[in-house]
Parts: C-alpha cells; structure tokens; sequence
C-alpha cells in the first residue's frame, strides 16, 4: 500500500484540519507501506473533472479578494447571493462575491489564502494514487485535506474545493481503463462526486449514507436518484438510518458490492470518511471486515481520505488503518 | 390616489426598516389622497403567486425555530446549504435550516419573530391597493416594508418574503384582466417578479435596472432574458449604466413604454424603488416627469414601494412622492 500525503493540507484552514496527524501516525506505526510525496499534476488533469472557470476562480480569488482590499488579508471570503431556481449560473460577473456565489453551495467553504495550495496537493495526491495502479500497485491510499467529495463539477462544498476520488477515477479512465467504480461509504452523501459522474457510463457510482431526508446535504443522496443519459443506473443511493447496527450496515454494502461488480470495473476508488463509528454501530473488527470485503472485490483500488468534522479522540485513526490492513492481509 | 400603509412593516426587521417614516410624512404634507390601513386577505389570495409550501414555511418556520431552542428568540434563522446545480429542489426535509436553504436566495434576507406579520401586512396591501382600481380608482399606491420584486415563486430574498407587485398584478386578473404589465424601475434588477412570470403570456414584465454584470444580483436582468414559453418575448430587461444621465434613463423608459403599450395591458404595476437618485443622475423635477409619463400610459395604476437600502437622509420620499403627484396632476 502506497500512500500519497498531502503536506499542505493544514493550509485549507478546513474544519477538517486536525483530523490528519492521529492518521499519519497510526499508518506509520502500523507498517502498512511507504508515504510519498506526491508528483505535481498538471492543470489540464483537473480539467477533466472541474470547469476551467471554475478553477480559473480558485486558482485566483484570494490574489483577487486582497487586490480588493489588503485588509481582507485576515477575513474569508464568502458569498451572499446565489443562483437558485429562475436563475443563471452561464455569467460571469467581474464582482469577485458574485463569482464566489456562483461557486459555493454551503457557507461552510470559505476561500482562504491557503486554499488552493492544499486543494491541488491533494489533488496531486489522489492522481498519483490512482497512476500508482497503472504502475503495479494492488492498493494506494491519498492522504489529503480538505475532503473532496461534496464538491461538484463546478461548485465547491463540505470544506473542500476538488474532488479528489473523482480525479482519481478519472484518471484511471484517461490512461485507458473502460470502467471505473467509486464506492462511497458516506457518512453524508457524497453529492459532489455524484453531480460529476451523473449522466456518464464510464463510471458506477455507489453510495452507502446517512438518509439525506435527515442529514446534510439533503438536497441529494436520495435512492430515486439512479442517474441520467449514459449514466442511467449507474449511480446507486443507499441511504442509511443514523445508529445502524453492523449486520445492516454490512448488508447494504453487500448491495452496493453486487451492483458493483454487474458493472464490471476495472479500478476501484473508495472515498473513505472518518466518522463511520459515530454515525453507525461500527467497531474496531468491523472495520478489518470491510477492508476485507473491499479487497475480495479484486480489483486494484485507490483509497481516498475524507475527512472527519468531529473532534471525537483519535479512534477513527485507528478504525481507518484497519480498512486499509484489512484490504492488503486479504488475499 | 388611495394609499395602503402597512403598519406592521418595522416588525420584519429589515434593513429598509427605517425607510418608511419620511415617506409617510410626506404623502401626509403633500395630501395626496387618504391613507388607509388594508384588510386581510386570504392565504389563497397567495399561493396564486407563492408555492404552497414555501408559504407554509414562512408561517412556521419561526414557532419551529423557538421550539428547537427557546434562546433562537434573539438568532435569526439563516440556511447554511442552497440546492445548486445537481441537486434537488423537490424535496421537504423535516430539518429547519435544510429547508430555510430550500427558500433562500441571498444572506441578507432572515427569517425574524414578526417577519411573516410584516410580510402577510404588506401582501395585504398590495392586493387592496390592486382591488381599489377594480373599484374605480385611477391610481392607489401600496406603502409597504420588506420589499417585495426581488422574491421569487417560492424563494425570498432582497430582504423581503412576498412579492407585492407580483401579488397585486395577480390579483387584477384574477378579479377579470386579460393583460396586465408591470413596469419595474429598479434600480437593482427585480428578479423575482420576473421569476414568477417568467412562462406566462398574461403578464408583461419591463424593467429598467443596473446592468447585472456590474450589480446585484448579478444572476438575472440581462438582456437576453426575454422569457419562456408562453411568456416568450414578454419580459423585457433594459440594463443601464450606474451615473446614466437623465437623458438616456428616460429614453430607455421610453423603450420600455412602447413595448408596454403594444402589450395592450388594462392596468399597470408599478415597482418604485426608492433609490434612483442614487443610481442614475435624475433630480426633482425628473420624477414629477416620470410620474407624468406614467399618466400618459393611460392605464390604472397601482405603485407599490419597493424600498431603499441605503441611510441617505430623505430625500427620496421628496422623489417618489413627486412620481405618485406627476400621475395624479396629469390628466
């Protein structure tokens, strides 16, 4: 197992940010590989998952927002209108706020100065995990914040501003796999890698989540959303109770693995959240077992890491480490 | 002229809140008519306008958001996710806040205590004033707070909850109208009332506005937005430069008189924000001029106040108490 590290991450100044050091520590402890720092990817990688105004924004906003004023030095920037129903989302205002509406769907993903640094290094981590299968590796793991998947082609979410797991994938494709499958284990519905992949068939889509019906990000996540165009039925939701007990849990991952494994992939990338065992009854064991289960796929597989917005100790390191323990003693 | 004054407009807490006085006084000083309190419609008077659902939630929201925390008394409630491209608005998520992003469209519009008293009051008005032509009024004139032209079919913004001019507009045809249009004169773009009618052919929309690429709200009010299906052709944007000249400003009413007169309307809306001298180089005499203008559509007429964002002492109510004189001087 090869893991790519995001030195940069702390520079996102993401909610998310203390979650990486309990992680580093437990992997290094534990022997499960070498951790490598990634290769540089070139702009025209992320292009193939994110519009290019829309980097065009990331890549320039902050140089924008202190041009502004040198003050806006120590404030985020956030937005304060947006383009809902009735509204276009084809502008391109010069007002830097409202572009920043245009690309926002939360008021939890303030640019920072950091921001794009730590976004495109972790981008560069989940590219290079993905080459790494081209290059023989049977696992890789991309160890970066901020998270990725609650950002969509061309707004960002959930803290983040790429979407690492949909790079990863997209990679894979682009240097000649047919089809690539992404499981995504949640908790909250990974909305943004869903809008990337929506209406493609080159990649299966599936979901195991807190019902978006009751949990953040509400608006997606639902089982009736199955995809659309070319990819019709290849996204499956499976929204999940908050407090599942392990046996469900695992029964639903059993769907998820069956409508996988129809789809025939070639590659696998798993976007790996940290908080599992807050929102459902998960142990340490379990998490053996689902490393397990992943690896009896057999398919050549990219973990990506997606965060954990709880405090809550430094137990999800160790949970986290026996998924990937789990995938490499399996067979 | 018959004025209907909402009392209750403080109660929203809005940040026009402070607008309402001098005018009052003026209409008052200048004796244009009587002053008079509205009476309350009903609730099915709007969802000829609103979604049910969004109404629902403006009467609920605020019981709801103390019964979740008696200290949300002194917070107001603001969302913190908005369903953008991707995600879905058809969805009812039993969480307060999901559902506060479900209908929102900017920060500056939060739900507060008596929001819904000052908004229903204001809602009131608009449909009285709008009754008072089918009375036999020529003109009458909806004196309220929060504004209403930047609210949408089922989404507030702008800092208001309900579309007055859209409500009243309605309220003519559905008390026996075939065509009515409403002239919106900014100066930001009123892009709810154009949401609301959008795909309608009983309603002509002209507005005169700040060009959208410059101003908010940036997502709506170009040019090229002219409507949809039946309302094709219906909707008519005529952007201008922030500091315009009198000259062009009334050239470019002219541009939107024509097209109101080939509509062949039985009666005008008129939103009338406070705030064009501040925006465009008009001065006193201009809005006497306007008021005239008006007049010469030949049309009944209900004005409805569309607010003014901005402290500046009070010479606006001087201005648009000259618009409401111009119509009613003219013969």
């Amino acid at each position: 197992m090869l893991t790519f590290y995001n030195e940069h991450h702390a520079l996102a100044a993401s909610l998310h940010a203390a979650a990486l050091a309990p992680l580093l520590s437990a992997l290094e402890r534990r022997g499960l590989g070498r951790i490598v720092t990634p290769h540089g990817v070139p702009l025209v990688s992320l292009e193939r998952v994110h519009s290019p105004r829309y980097l065009h924004f990331l890549r320039t906003a902050w140089s924008e927002w202190l041009a502004l004023d040198p003050g806006n030095a120590g404030r985020e920037l956030l937005p304060g209108s947006w383009p809902v129903r009735g509204m276009r989302d084809d502008v391109e205002p010069p007002d830097l706020r409202a572009r920043a509406g245009l690309y926002a769907s939360d008021t939890r993903t303030p640019l920072t100065a950091g921001a794009w640094t730590a976004a495109k290094t972790g981008a560069d981590c989940a590219v290079n995990a993905a080459h790494a299968l081209r290059m023989g590796e049977r696992g890789s793991f991309a160890l970066t914040l901020p998270p990725g998947r609650h950002v969509g082609a061309d707004w960002c979410g959930g803290g983040g501003f790429l979407n690492n797991a949909a790079l990863a994938a997209q990679h894979l494709l682009d240097d000649g796999l047919q089809r690539v499958a992404i499981l995504d284990l949640g908790p909250h519905h990974g909305h943004g890698t869903q809008h990337i992949f929506y209406a493609r068939g080159d990649v299966l889509f599936a979901s195991l989540h807190l019902d978006p019906q009751h949990a953040w990000p509400w608006y997606a996540g639902h089982a009736i959303e199955t995809g659309a165009g070319a990819g019709l039925h290849h996204t499956l939701n499976l929204p999940l109770a908050a407090g599942l007990g392990a046996a469900q849990w695992f029964a639903a991952l059993e769907t998820g693995c069956v409508k996988l494994g129809m789809f025939r992939p070639e590659a696998l990338v798993v976007s790996l959240g940290a908080e599992l065992a807050a929102h459902f009854a998960l142990a340490g064991a379990d998490f053996l077992r689902l490393g397990e289960r992943i690896a009896h796929l057999g398919l050549p597989t990219v973990f990506v890491f997606e965060g954990a917005d709880r405090a809550g100790g430094t137990e999800y390191a160790t949970h986290l480490v026996n998924v990937l323990e789990g995938f490499e003693t399996a067979a």
